[in-house]
């Protein structure tokens, strides 16, 4: 039961000790990455490795200056990557057609499947580890700071080091509000107050209300953590990118 | 070293044998999906359980057919959810903005997290899986008859089962052909004849190229698995689906 035990106590570790990561970890946790389900077998990711502080200092800014991109000893970029494929393709005279959004999909698929075998990989080993969201805000900037061609795209950024805390488990949703039998069965107002009630009612909640002046837990995602004005900046400037890197028109 | 065991020793099982998934395992792996990292604590996910024969019969179609959609006692597909959330927002005069492809793309990451940790928790629990990487080709028809809503879309499709099957392990690249120190080192002719002679050089590819008639096996992929009439065809199929579910403009 060690990988069930794994799975069902993840925590996102912030803090590491200066405990390096061996190469032979490494290597461990990169073989585990590749040993992920694959669309056709046609491994359509990348992987950057960031060891050097010169580039986490760089990347820190693109992250909004989260204190682990320049504290971890590791951070793994995975891009989707259609760029190795379809060069392989021309080198054997075959004739690639994968900058459209469909070849992306396979690619994002990729990408993240091997993305969460690398973090699981990586606690069975007894390292801790954060996904930075942050990867979707500044991709066009992380792509020039990795060198990244066309036909590639980053999409999950994750630092890695050894634990120096042990958060609590945090909160979910039941798992009857994410689940639907057979076909979905839509939320109303009811089932969506029965569903967020143990989230609503968390203390760390109520400290969040009281710091930030709001009334209700929606209303701190919709105006301070997530508002309007961001998510449409930062949704047109990824519309942009993935132009740029070939995948829509 | 259960846990890395695991991942390195992941077969896709295409074969199940007649025994069904008790409730009990099927709630471990929910469990383990919804312990995955989610963006901000979001879980922009859904998850459709399918066990009616009359369910798999309408999907197996969509699936192209493959044997294994009606033959898996289950299967899961994960759905990028952005509409759970929005409807919260609502119900709590909070005013949603994930209406965009920012949002799809924390969505995606969620989604994919979620899927991956089922995989690997079932595989934990002696079952075996396979994705379906035939969900992007049509998901205007799993919308329909799953019956999502908008500002969802479903991303992962995957059969579970007890294995009636002891499949070799596929091959993959070396890890030097997906892995970059610091920056992308755009891949030579040379570095491409290099990383896929393994693959270049099986029984299986020999035995593909008599099959096909045809000279190399990149010629397979451009010519008979992806080519472009149907990726082009697929891909315009899915911007339409992304418009018509709330993500792009």
């Amino acid at each position: 039961m060690e990988t069930l035990n794994t799975l069902l106590n993840h925590r996102s570790i912030r803090h590491y000790s200066n405990r390096d990561i061996s190469e032979k970890t490494l290597q461990q946790i990169l073989e585990a990455a590749v040993r992920g389900s694959t669309t056709g077998n046609m491994q359509l990711y990348s992987i950057i490795i960031t060891r050097d502080a010169a580039m986490k200092a760089q990347m820190a800014p693109l992250h909004f200056n989260q204190p682990m991109v320049t504290s971890a000893p590791l951070i793994l970029t995975f891009c989707a990557d259609l760029n190795r494929f379809s060069k392989w393709c021309q080198y054997r005279d075959a004739a690639p057609s994968y900058n459209n959004i469909q070849s992306f999909f396979w690619a994002a698929a990729d990408t993240f499947i091997a993305a969460q075998n690398a973090c699981i990989a990586s606690e069975s080993l007894g390292l801790g580890y954060c996904w930075l969201g942050t990867i979707s805000y500044n991709t066009d900037e992380f792509i020039k700071l990795l060198k990244l061609p066309k036909l590639t795209l980053p999409l999950a950024c994750i630092t890695f080091g050894y634990p120096q805390e042990t958060p609590d488990l945090t909160d979910r949703l039941p798992i009857e509000a994410v689940c639907h039998q057979e076909t979905y069965t839509n939320y109303t107002q009811e089932s969506i107050n029965e569903f967020y009630a143990i989230k609503e009612n968390l203390e760390s909640t109520f400290n969040l209300l009281k710091e930030n002046n709001l009334q209700n837990l929606a209303q701190i995602f919709t105006q301070k953590r997530y508002p309007k004005k961001d998510t449409e900046f930062f949704a047109e400037k990824l519309m942009k990118v993935l132009a740029e890197q070939g995948f829509i028109k």
